[in-house]
């Protein structure tokens, strides 16, 4: 099929959010999604941006039965490792059911690294659940490795109270 | 002890590198570091700086025995989630084995909560190996979830030759 892999721009921001909800019901857990195209221009589309993002186009003739010809989007930000220097990371990578195996997948996570090549990062790197085997098995096969498997890498988080309380430990300034 | 904890700033770049290269040092990986003083100039402190940094001053009187007054850093970077949007990232964190126990690690750490909290984050997130437990307990007893052992989250990266074929594959602009 004809599809066109670009940089998203501020007016994307609907359908951007569209997929997300999208990957989020795929994912199991559309209720957990806090974030509307609202706060994606403000995020994506300021002067420091948070985040990049790339869209994956139809053409109109090739549009999905509800009309949308944003079909797939990978979004990712720049991350920095003090031993190897910057890195891009893949935050989400989707692609509408009735769009896939045509290459728009393969296309987005390539275009993502050739981006980040261009920025001289080193490393392409991602975090997902074990229980998505579809897709670590798609990373694999394209020679990701597995660091929480081969090197025992843990991901850690703090958020709610505990962000608030660690925050207010800072009595220092 | 009197300690200030304050934004690095470029001149500060010198003593970041000699910390990353002790930190590599503790982490049995000194001949992993590629990245210099010059390359911690450009890539933190230019108009679109990969990362941010804090560093921990001590006065003159309490320099290290090798006449160091900078005993400590924690550098960190935005990230963004779809669901909850930016986050903090603590990428490494470090206090000189002379200067510990006297809350300089946890002020930093704090510090970072702080900014991030400032900046609208709802997370502050990190890697860590399984092989460093009193790092990986110090960061459980201040409330962080291991999100690698509850949810089964897992760390993938692209790099060499792996990250160039991927890039290859980007035949579509």
């Amino acid at each position: 099929m004809n599809f066109k892999i670009r940089a998203a721009k501020k007016d994307d921001s609907k359908d951007i959010s569209r997929l997300i909800m999208e990957l989020a019901v795929y994912e199991k857990m559309p209720d957990r999604v806090m974030i509307s195209y609202k706060e994606l221009e403000r995020d994506g589309f300021s002067s420091n941006p948070f985040f990049q993002c790339l869209v994956a186009e139809v053409p109109e003739e090739n549009k999905s039965k509800e009309g949308h010809t944003i079909v797939g989007y990978a979004l990712y930000f720049y991350t920095y490792s003090t031993w190897k220097g910057p890195s891009v990371f893949l935050e989400d990578l989707y692609v509408m059911p009735d769009f896939r195996g045509q290459g728009i997948g393969k296309s987005l996570m390539s275009k993502v690294a050739q981006v980040g090549k261009e920025k001289q990062c080193v490393r392409l790197q991602l975090l997902m659940r074990d229980w998505n085997t579809p897709s670590l098995d798609f990373y694999v096969a394209k020679g990701a490795q597995d660091l929480t498997a081969s090197e025992g890498w843990h991901f850690l988080r703090f958020d709610g109270e505990a962000l608030d309380k660690l925050a207010n430990e800072a009595s220092i300034d």
